[in-house]
C-alpha cells in the first residue's frame, strides 16, 4: 500500500511516500514544493497544486494523509496555512484519492513515541524506521512521519 | 468590465456578476453554491470547485473580488474557511482571472456608506443599487456587495 504524506504550508510544502508491505515500512521518495516568496498567493496556489498533481500521478499513492492545522499559531498564518491546505486537499480529491488526516500529537506519537518530540527528533526518528541515508528536511520529514502514523493507524475515515 | 464577487463559505458560497458599464452597474446574475452538510470535506471541496468554474467558464468575468476572511471567528470555522477560500482562489488562477481582496470594512462602505452595517443593510443597499426585483439572500448579497466594492475600488494589486 502507497502513502503520501504531505505538510502543507505557504512556502515550503513537504511531501514523503512511502510503501506498507505488510509490516515492513518502504521509503519511495520525499521532496519539498517550494513557493517563491515573492509570489502572488494565487499563483502559489496554482504552483502547489501542479507540482503536487504531478507528484500524484507519478507515485499513484492509494492514499494521502495529512496532520491537523496546529491551532497555536497567529490567526494571519493560519488562515495561509489553510489556504494551502484546502488546495492540497482537492488535489487529492479530484484524482479520486481519500485523504486522511491525524493530529500532530498522532503523528509524533507514532514515529518518536511521545507527542511532545522535538522537530529534530521527528526527523532522526523518520531517518531510523525508513532507513534513510540522510536526515531529511523538517518538512520532509514531517511529510513521511504523517505517511508512517496513516500506515500505522489506517484510519478507515477520511476527510 | 464583468466582477464576480465571491463570498466563501463551508457550507454557502455566494456569488454574484456585475458589469461595470462606465459609471453604471449592472447586474447579470448572482446565486448559492451549497455542499451539503453531511458531505467529506474533500466532495465539499471538489463540489464547490466544480460549481463554481461552471459559473467563471458561463460567465467570463474579467475579474474575481473577495472579502478578507473576517478575524473573530472561531479558529474551528476559520480555517474551514480558509481551506475554500484557497480552492476559490485556485478556482479563479487556474483559469487566469485575477483575483482582488477587501476587507469586510470596504465592502460594507463601498455599498451602505459606513463599515458596520449589519448584514440586512447591506441586502437592501444591494437591492437598490443594482435595482434587483427581490431582497438577495445574505450569501450573495455579502457577494455582490465585493463586485460593488471592487467596481468602486478597481485595486490594481491582485493577490
Amino acid at each position: 500500500m502507497r502513502i503520501l504524506g504531505i505538510d502543507p504550508g505557504s512556502h515550503i510544502t513537504g511531501y514523503g511516500i512511502i510503501e506498507k508491505e505488510g509490516n515492513y515500512l518502504r521509503h519511495v521518495l520525499h521532496g519539498e514544493i517550494k513557493a517563491k516568496k515573492e509570489s502572488l498567493l494565487s499563483a502559489m496556489l496554482i504552483s502547489i497544486y501542479q507540482q503536487l498533481s504531478a507528484v500524484i500521478i507519478q507515485i499513484a499513492p492509494q492514499s494521502i494523509a495529512l496532520e491537523n492545522i496546529f491551532y497555536g499559531k497567529n490567526v494571519r498564518s493560519l488562515i495561509k496555512q489553510a489556504q494551502v491546505r484546502g488546495v492540497v486537499i482537492f488535489a487529492g480529491a479530484d484524482k479520486d484519492i481519500p485523504v486522511f488526516e491525524y493530529s500532530p500529537l498522532e503523528v509524533k506519537k507514532a514515529v518518536v513515541g511521545y507527542g511532545r518530540a522535538e522537530k529534530r527528533q521527528v526527523q532522526i526518528m523518520v531517518k531510523a524506521i525508513l532507513k534513510l541515508p540522510v536526515l531529511p528536511s523538517a518538512d520532509a520529514a514531517d511529510a513521511l512521519a504523517t505517511a508512517i502514523c496513516h500506515a500505522n493507524f489506517l484510519k478507515e475515515q477520511s476527510i
